[in-house]
Parts: C-alpha cells; sequence; structure tokens
C-alpha cells in the first residue's frame, strides 16, 4: 500500500472536507442561478436505492419570501438566514415514484412493484433525499462557497408555508461565500476506533 | 461569472461522481484497514448537526461473519455481498449524545438540553448518520474504490446479528475496485427544472 492511499488530490480533500466549514457569516456577493444549476449537475450523479433521486430543492430568493422563511427558523439562526446570499429549502419528494419510468428505463416497473405503498416510499424518499442532500452540501464546497446547514425549526410551518402534503422538508442551508468570522474554531471528531469495529 | 463556476477539476468532479458507479462486481484486490483508515480521516470532517457524528462502521471481514450477513441481504444482493473485497454495515448510533462532551467542547450542555429524549435522539441520529452514509460513499470513490450501497434487506435481522438496540442499521456497502462489466449504462438523471423552484 501507498502511504497515501486517496486518489483525490489534496488541494480537492481541502476543498471538500478538511478546510470546508459550515458558514455562519457571508459577503455580500450573490451566488447566481448557473452556479447553483453547476452544482445541481454534479451532484445529480450521487447514487441513491432505484436512482429514486427524490430530493427537491426550492430556493427563496425573493425578500418576501425569505421573511417568511425567516419566522419559521429557530430564534438562533433567523439572523443568518435573513443575511445569506442564497437559501435554499431541501426536501423529500414523496411521490418520486411517478418519475421511475423515466428514472429508471431498464426497471420502470419498480414504480409499482416496490413503491405503491406511501408509507415505503416516504421511507426510502426520507434516506434518499438525506444521501443527496449530503451530495449537495458537497457540491457547494465544490462551487467554492460554503453551505450552513440547519435543521431544528418549524418544520410543519415550512411545509405549509412552500411545500405541499407529498413532499417533507429535511433541512434549510445557507449559501455563499464566507464573511468574516465566518465560523467557530473547527471541533474535534471521533477517533477511527470510536466509529469502526470489524467483524 | 465563469462560464466553469465549479472550483473542483474537472478530474475530481469525475473521480467522485461524473465518472463514478455504484459497482455490481469487484476485482479481487483487497481493501485494507488503512485505505479505510484514509476515506474515515477524510470524511469525519462532513458536517452534522451539532458535530453529533452518529454514523457506526462494521467491517464485515471473518469469512464467518460474511456469510452471517450475506443470509440477511435480499436475494438479488446475496451473491455480490458474498464476492465483494469488503463490505461495511452503517448504522446511526442513537446513543451519540454520550460522546457530544468531547465533540462539542464549547457547548457540552448540548447532551441534556437537546438531546436528553430518545425518540429526539433517534430521528437526529437517522438523519445525520444518512448525511455522514453519503460522505463515506464520496470518501470511498476518492480513494479511487467503487461503492455499492444497498437497502431493501432484513434491517431486523442485521441488528440481532451484528449491533444492538443502541444502533439503527441504514444500508450495507459492498467496497473495491470495479471488476468487469462492473456496472449497467448510467441511467438517465432529472433535468434541473424538475427538481429545482424559485419563490
Amino acid at each position: 500500500m501507498s502511504a497515501h492511499p486517496l486518489a483525490l488530490t489534496a488541494a480537492a480533500q481541502d476543498l471538500l472536507f478538511r478546510e470546508a466549514r459550515t458558514a455562519n457569516s457571508f459577503t455580500a456577493e450573490q451566488v447566481t442561478d448557473e452556479q447553483v444549476r453547476a452544482v445541481y449537475d454534479l451532484v445529480k450523479y450521487g447514487p441513491t436505492a432505484f436512482n429514486q433521486s427524490p430530493l427537491r430543492i426550492t430556493l427563496v430568493r425573493s425578500p418576501e419570501a425569505r421573511a417568511r422563511l425567516v419566522d419559521h427558523m429557530a430564534e438562533g439562526n433567523r439572523a443568518k438566514t435573513a443575511a445569506a446570499p442564497l437559501v435554499a429549502i431541501l426536501s423529500a419528494d414523496n411521490e418520486f415514484q411517478e418519475e421511475l419510468p423515466q428514472l429508471l428505463p431498464h426497471y420502470p416497473q419498480a414504480r409499482d412493484h416496490h413503491f405503491a405503498e406511501r408509507p415505503v416510499r416516504e421511507e426510502s424518499a426520507l434516506l434518499n433525499a438525506t444521501l443527496q442532500a449530503a451530495y449537495f452540501i458537497v457540491g457547494v464546497r465544490a462551487a467554492g462557497l460554503a453551505a450552513g446547514p440547519m435543521t431544528g425549526m418549524d418544520f410543519d410551518g415550512i411545509r405549509k408555508e412552500f411545500l405541499d402534503d407529498d413532499h417533507t422538508p429535511l433541512m434549510v442551508v445557507t449559501i455563499g461565500r464566507p464573511g468574516e468570522n465566518a465560523w467557530f474554531p473547527r471541533s474535534p471528531r471521533l477517533a477511527y476506533d470510536q466509529v469502526v469495529t470489524t467483524v
């Protein structure tokens, strides 16, 4: 074995993981639709079960919509949600099976054989959209931007205001270039032996 | 705006997303603990709520353990689970709060203020360990390997055989170098306008 078993370059490791941080403040630079398209065009390839691709993204751009969203955030997250260049609501589409014939052309029967029941779809959409939420966070970093994923808000209120019964909100993500004092010192991570066991 | 809004190099985009694929067959080349350590040492930096880091990884290395695992897989996944160089069970630790004083030294009270109740922990661990599962898949690719994430197995059986009541299994992942005919043709992805809306 090489002493450096990763194929990914050190610069890319830093960009995506080692130096990337959850930002709490941003510069005024806008995040364009072109940038979001480039992120999506990359992370859409991340794997999901049956290629179901249930993640949906709501970009909250208008000042009126931003104000409505801020009202549903936890108090400690309101100021940064109001100030971020862009904010996205990530949700899971519980009716993703309607797109399966497009997404899985070699097995279009998957829609009816595996996902005829809504509770099954909800569980699968939650898992797979959450995987895609992580790919999206990595993709925002791949664009040289910082992401600030947040949970702990009034999810029911966000669902009623911005989504519908078929979409389950997962998190809200601020996006932009990190500003001054954008983050706390890096917190420790668990040691390998606290996480990995072998049987 | 630049016409190429991603900061990540094209080679890294290919390695992690564009050319990376879920492998259904592998070469005989072993996956070493050193490689798994390098993957973990990279993806441990991916963000989670309160830095809770609930993902746990069980490497199934002994032939006896592999045989027990195969029995709990869906029939269509048994042969590749038996043949892969390495197989990992990814799970969520529902008692992650015990590590929060280590993980969040500036706010050790988070353990008791936010995660005193088990149902709250289970929901948070599921979401955040799933994010980390996606980081792990990206990290396996960063090591030049292919990952084969699988769900749809006998999760209760796997929990009883390999885990305990405090750990919820999320998926099983095969890991190795792709073999011959390792994948189907790439399936289509959703168009940007099917996924992203703006308000």
